[in-house]
């Protein structure tokens, strides 16, 4: 395995077990690449597909499965709770092994190209492929939502990266971009009061002074009645999770309220974990690509 | 790639360029079998190759280059510092992925049994093959060396698990046996006083009632002048990495002593120093098979 990519396409079908079948088989169908995880959500309607891969085959499938969520998914019929503007709602690119950031944004761009040119589906880049600041944020770009975005089209400043200001009239209109690998990182307090848990995500996330490279918001588990300060590390190279763990810890000391525990949600680089024992248990010089035996069989 | 195990055969020719590239084109001649790494050292006269594959292979690699060894190395002209017995001095096959310890064991005396069967090397077998507790260690196996194996093999307690009680004249004696990844962990400590350095390493070491799984004596660096508990892991599963350092910690704090940084010696498996980043980040619930991206790479 040479490059590695990952792909987390989001498509706006989560009930029916036919289209969710169908868009699993097309996923397969470009040699070497690998579905590594499929999520569907009724209540969402919605799913979440991962695929890895070189960047050329994964690029090729993703436009693939775009294809066939168009032809199968018509978003005039569509319900579901989560937030939506597409057939194919977003396709974001992830740098894994032996590639950057630049490179995932050049292959967006090329799939984002090939989806308006070949679909007729008008695409938004976000994220790092984002042409301006304010294109970044999938929450903003997708404001307005399906029913929406005709009108918001023709807003001088939300032209599309790639096509008309004219939605697809069952596909709709599709977010194409690069980010880093994502870390959902949830710290558990021993202490029952929000008000805690949310100073502390305040203190720590980068949108308001913490930091940079990570998103926090304070919220209660109910079942449990324990306060969490819940966590996206959006780049665990520049800012890792140990850095941000000892933050919540002596934020959480001023408070008298303990860390009792954390969790991963989802996938993980090993990478985003072995920075941590590099840091506790004090490893000095240590060659992560040649002395972790995985990256061997990783490479060869 | 399903079951993996690794084999990290030594071979007693380090200088002979033509004779260690004849076997590193044997060790390419199994299909699904990786040569990850390999080591000459002129000084020792030794060579050490990693392999690693599924354990069929694994093993037919291992034999080939044990024949291959055997046609080529004449253990009457050899000298070196590193003790040795046999052409192919040993060989052990170490559990990576979906496999166990007893399996590698099943493995070692099959191969074992061929190596005596068709070469006509007698074998000893050691670690966790070992038939007996006084066989398991290689240092007692070898004692006596190439040179004084004729001897040894007539003792009453040291007849060879495979073959008769007669060397091969060139060749000698080979040691086959499994046991598990070793990690070598070195803990610096913020003072130049050895006897520190060794009190430390016999409170954790289990031989003196420490860890188990962990092997330790106390040397001075003498470059840096300072005083290094050099351990070795030799099940980092059953006794984690962390706990060690830990001990070795409190142990310090004793005599004022810090820690003032560790290193890890060559190559480990992920899961390691995953086990640390787990203990220390407080992460609970924590699948490493499912939640570790890379496994899902590793598995496909």
């Amino acid at each position: 395995m040479p490059k590695l990519i990952e792909c987390v396409p989001n498509f706006s079908e989560g009930r029916n077990r036919d289209i969710i079948d169908a868009l699993i088989k097309e996923a397969g169908s470009v040699a070497g690449v690998l579905l590594l995880d499929t999520s569907s959500d009724p209540s969402h309607n919605r799913s979440v597909f991962t695929l890895a891969g070189e960047p050329e085959a994964v690029g090729e499938a993703a436009f693939r499965l775009c294809k066939a969520a168009s032809e199968k998914i018509d978003l005039t019929m569509h319900s579901g709770e989560h937030p939506r503007m597409g057939a194919t709602d977003v396709i974001p690119f992830i740098p894994v092994k032996d590639t950057n950031i630049a490179e995932c944004v050049a292959l967006s761009k090329q799939v984002a190209e090939r989806v308006w040119n070949e679909l007729g589906i008008p695409v938004f880049l976000y994220e790092e492929s984002a042409a301006a600041e304010y294109r970044r944020n999938l929450a903003q770009v997708r404001k307005g939502e399906f029913e929406g975005m005709p009108e918001k089209l023709l807003l001088p400043e939300w032209a599309p990266d790639f096509g008309e200001r004219k939605v697809h009239p069952t596909a709709g209109v599709t977010a194409v971009g690069a980010r880093k690998f994502l870390v959902a990182f949830n710290i558990n307090l021993g202490t029952s009061d929000i008000k805690i848990a949310k100073a502390i995500a305040k203190a720590v996330r980068g949108s308001s002074g913490g930091y940079k490279c990570c998103k926090a918001i304070g919220v209660i588990l109910e079942d449990r009645n324990i306060a969490q300060v819940s966590i996206n590390m959006v780049d665990y190279d520049t800012t890792p999770l140990y850095r941000v763990f000892e933050a919540v810890r002596f934020e959480a000391e001023r408070w008298g309220a303990p860390i009792i525990g954390s969790e991963i949600i989802g996938l993980t680089p090993m990478k985003a974990l072995i920075n941590a024992a590099e840091y506790y248990l004090k490893i000095q010089r240590f060659d992560f690509k040649r002395q972790v035996f995985e990256n061997h069989l990783l490479n060869l």
